[in-house]
């Protein structure tokens, strides 16, 4: 094959980080890369908002461009690296109409315009990979396409967000408040000057939109993903996560479920703060790793682990997009399109159960405890675990009340009717419980 | 496409665990899995010893047949699970140049005939899937050959023999002795009646041979695997092991060198009982459980964490392939090829460098840590840490010495050296370390 090359034309828009890397890659490992991939990989220019902009690895200036509709013109590969919605949108419609396969790292623009894209694809007999789009260099957007083809896949939990789960490691090594969390995240540079996507969940949110639609074979619309971040998450919160053997995530869950109102199957998509056990595997995801947690019928559980987020990663996974996309080309064929047969609906947070932990400050009387085990009973909530600590100086006890699976509705009425209750002092955490 | 299906045959050779799990769901999820394939899948038959023989999964008695090599004649994909060497290599063979897909889970025979076998592929065009090969339904075979493919892998570490794992696990967690906890391994099913191909490392050194080929672009023939296994591991190593911080696991070890002899880059696979930190995320592998890290350039450390061993789980790594392979026939082409254009020389142990832990009783004298320190300085390996336990009642103390890396000779020299020191009373263990 190395004698009768095709020499296939790639052409790369954006050029932050990540762009000058894989233009860097394209120029100075284009011979190997021809040889993994039956090809010739020819960079034909990076587009880029300003052409004399500082870049993270170098670009011949005879590369760069700020035409990016013109550069895709006559392309083979596209490789979108910018970012944001607009223009990345219609760049990539532009080079999938133009027959070009077209490698995205865009979460954004896969979790709001996905199935038009896909479509598009489809349309043209042309791939859409986006395996950097998801926790960087770890595979997982592959593994569930392929390798789990022939599987069910029933629950996905991913610590998808390297930002959020740095400050939750910190506040759970180190004790911090989340403010100083947040604030040393920002100094080290895992924080962005405006952090809201990470710790408010969208970034999180957008990622299990994709998982989801992926692993279940349904086109799961992002306004169905439930989203709650972690500017709540208190440290004393973390703490009594600590006595209770547990560990604070911010995991995005994707579980195929049978609606209770329905009785069909369906999806249920998520994104909140959680408890998981600290033997749990993902609760060694320290740090601003990513690791995504897959359970399926046959394969059992599966655990995928490595740094989630960084230029030479995020680069190493469109790399291995760009010499899939290259190979296809080698191949000819309409390769694997998206996969929604399965169609199902999204079931809304109210109908999914969760176990729960309910922390409570009461006050220390007689009758305390059959009170509050009532107000559960009252609400349909049922009660696995009790701890009481025991009663400080000011007449008070704290109660961590662990419970098995109930509604959200049970769960939020619970919740309100304690409050209400004249035993109660304060109810001080509401989290969900997993793993 | 739903509608205008192309109905592809499937032959299974092997009607073991799992075989019929494969046909079973072949015969159940045929719908489904033609929607994923886009082409209809037809079990046309499952290739058995005996007839009669009882099955994990109910297969029709008129699927059945004794005569594999008729039934591979008109199929479009060949899944072999018989294992062994023959017949299962002059099958897949004829499978291939009949221009059939094949798909295998048999990693001894990949790892002694693979290049064979992707030859006669390569020639005609046709696929060789072995996902199931390695670690069962984790996916690691996709990730090294298509994720990473845009990146350089530097290093795989794997425990990828679940008997030893769950032996040494055993070992670690409840103080067993290696015959006990083999006796329980074989009680509980985890080891077979002859456990040699696990506890000698045979198993661990094939599946070692496909990574590493796969993973250095180079066909890296199984004679050059260097292979000790864990029989000689004692209660007292694993107590020590404990004691410093660490964990003995079986560990493949793909590494890609310079060789200090020729000075060219080269490649070392071994398998050998090997000391890493409790803090290593492969330290996490409990019970018959794999994991396989891996460190790239650009992508850093991943981790892929599973069962690696069982019918169900194994069916799952052959149902991806055979939707993979279903998928390659509705687009045409030829598929991905082996990659061997690096074509790395192995690198022979006695040229690889490691870190060690000698534990060695010595005479309770003054002047003794000197005389050692010499030993050890004379033959040019550098000490890290020690540790002295305090003497007994019998006048000995207990060494424990983590050394810089050395090469094997200066190793082996090191211990020929402490054996013969007056002030040694005796080298009770040698580990290599890694992590």
């Amino acid at each position: 094959m190395k004698d009768h090359y095709r020499n296939l034309r790639v052409a790369v828009l954006g050029g932050g980080t990540v762009g000058a890397q894989v233009a860097n890659r394209l120029l100075n490992g284009a011979n190997e890369l021809g040889q993994r991939s039956g090809a010739g990989l020819e960079l034909i220019g990076v587009a880029v908002r300003s052409l004399d902009a500082p870049r993270s690895a170098p670009i011949p200036k005879k590369l760069l461009t700020t035409d990016a509709a013109s550069l895709i013109v006559g392309a083979d590969i596209v490789v979108e690296l910018m970012g944001g919605i607009e223009p990345a949108r219609s760049l990539i419609l532009q080079a999938l109409h133009s027959g070009a396969d077209v490698i995205t790292a865009n979460k954004a623009l896969l979790a709001e315009h996905g199935p038009e894209l896909f479509a598009a694809a489809t349309q043209v007999g042309a791939q859409l990979y986006y395996e950097a789009a998801v926790a960087a260099a770890i595979p997982i957007i592959r593994p569930l396409r392929d390798s789990l083809a022939g599987d069910h896949v029933t629950k996905i939990m991913g610590i998808v967000n390297g930002t959020t789960n740095y400050i939750l490691d910190e506040m759970d090594q180190k004790g911090l408040s989340f403010e100083h969390a947040l604030a040393e995240a920002t100094r080290l540079g895992y924080a962005e000057a405006d952090p809201t996507a990470d710790i408010e969940g969208f970034d999180a949110a957008q990622k299990a939109c994709i998982l989801s639609s992926l692993a279940f074979h349904t086109a799961v619309p992002l306004a169905n993903v439930h989203r709650e971040g972690i500017t709540g998450v208190s440290a004393s919160q973390i703490e009594a996560a600590k006595r209770s053997g547990h560990v604070i995530k911010l995991l995005a869950i994707c579980e195929r479920l049978v609606d209770p109102v329905t009785g069909l199957d369906g999806v249920s998509t998520r994104v909140h703060p959680t408890l998981i056990p600290r033997t749990h595997p993902l609760a060694a995801a320290h740090g601003a790793n990513n690791a995504v947690y897959v359970e399926a019928e046959a394969a059992g559980p599966l655990m995928f682990y490595g740094a989630g987020a960084g230029g030479l990663q995020t680069a190493s996974a469109v790399l291995g997009d760009i010499v899939s996309a290259a190979r296809r080309h080698v191949v000819g064929g309409p390769g694997v399109g998206e996969s929604t047969h399965a169609d199902l609906p999204s079931i809304p947070l109210e109908r999914v159960t969760s176990r729960r932990q309910v922390s409570l400050v009461v006050k220390d009387q007689p009758g305390v405890l059959a009170a509050i085990a009532k107000v559960f009973s009252d609400n349909g909530v049922s009660v696995e675990t009790l701890h009481q600590s025991p009663a400080g100086e000011d007449e008070t006890a704290t109660l961590v009340i662990q419970t098995h699976r109930a509604s959200e509705a049970s769960g939020q009425d619970t919740v309100v009717a304690l409050e209400k209750n004249p035993v109660v002092v304060k109810v001080t955490s509401v989290l969900r419980v997993e793993g």
